[in-house]
């Protein structure tokens, strides 16, 4: 068992994706190895903000519309009211001088976190690579499990 | 600590179910022995296709009738439209060959992934073990921790 | 590795909130040091029941009014249908004498199951020290860290 940690991020909602970061920055801050596997919604938190030309199947193309591009456009997972909720939240968070979700992956960047995008679920919602935020990773699961096997702590988010 | 994977599977979401028979029976492939505990909505995964004549008060009659049941009828998390977005993913998944859930849980049998029901929730949400599949055990709490205690991975889905 | 369990418990739900601490006084009972680090919605378990006056900002006060106080008042994460599938199931519980989610809370205690509430999330919602149970612990996620690195079981839910 080594100084590792690894998580999975299955959910995109922006709540959990603040948690998830700020367990990893300060996991790698305490001088932990930490893997990020974003899987499924997850995935969302890696998109880039802007629209990004690819070519996608018609059902590729309406997920892809319908779900979230990047930290900004994330909901949260309770009382996200349309997106209000989501605004509250940081709003506040500004207010009282916490980092945002950008800052807190830029940190886990700094921090050489290992951030590593599930190839399988890339492949159903139909998320291209070049649709991603760079310095990252694509592998699968086995990837995942081998990083899991010798880590001290484990998360599913 | 062993070769072990301990996962509570709480959620009985179709993507959180398919996540979670993915790492169960990649973890297996990998050597490891592992064990699923299937809790309050989870439980829902394990449900027959089809209706089991069993007597139940009120209740449970109605939680039973409002419940999916098994993986055919499992809605996803985020975007499930009334079922539309559940058949989508499906759609797409039978399109890129990727293993539907039920042969994920074929899988996990064949590679003897031991699957238990919570007696608990099954007390809580009327299900009897006349409308759960075949092949599994039955057992609560204190089972779960006995296992979890002995594994190196363990998550909370 | 010591004979620790530690949870973050993010989710407010009354079903997730059962499930954590049934976990928790299990491990307990079985002779382990349980840790529960509670942050985001997870906080409102915490929450006491009655109207605790204090001083918030518009912002807070909102997040305040809408988010439920304590266990009397928590929904459940699925079939909620505004509050009615959370009292079925309380119900159901009360029916088949199951401990309530303030009997396991009382049972953690006297386990000495180390409650404690993050700091960072108290002050992103606007939660007082005044508005939360007595005997509990205030902290950030170094602690929560510290307390994960050296537990056998890790969960986040």
């Amino acid at each position: 068992m080594e100084n590792k940690s690894t998580m999975v991020v299955f959910n995109g909602d922006l709540d959990k994706a603040i948690a998830s970061f700020i367990i990893a920055t300060g996991s790698a801050a305490m001088g932990n190895q930490v893997t990020m596997f974003f899987t499924f919604w997850g995935l969302n938190i890696l998109r880039k903000n802007e629209s990004v030309p690819v070519k996608k199947t018609f059902l590729e193309g309406m997920f892809g519309l319908m779900m979230p591009r990047g930290p900004e456009n994330l909901g949260i997972s309770k009382m996200n009211m349309g997106g209000l909720g989501s605004k509250m939240m940081k709003y506040i968070m500004r207010k009282k001088n916490i980092a945002t979700l950008q800052e807190l992956m830029e940190t886990a960047k700094e921090l050489d976190v290992k951030i590593i995008a599930c190839a399988m679920s890339m492949d159903v919602l139909g998320i291209t690579e070049a649709e991603l935020i760079d310095g990252i990773e694509y592998a699968g699961v086995a990837t995942y499990l081998a990083e899991a096997d010798q880590s001290r702590l484990n998360l599913f988010i």
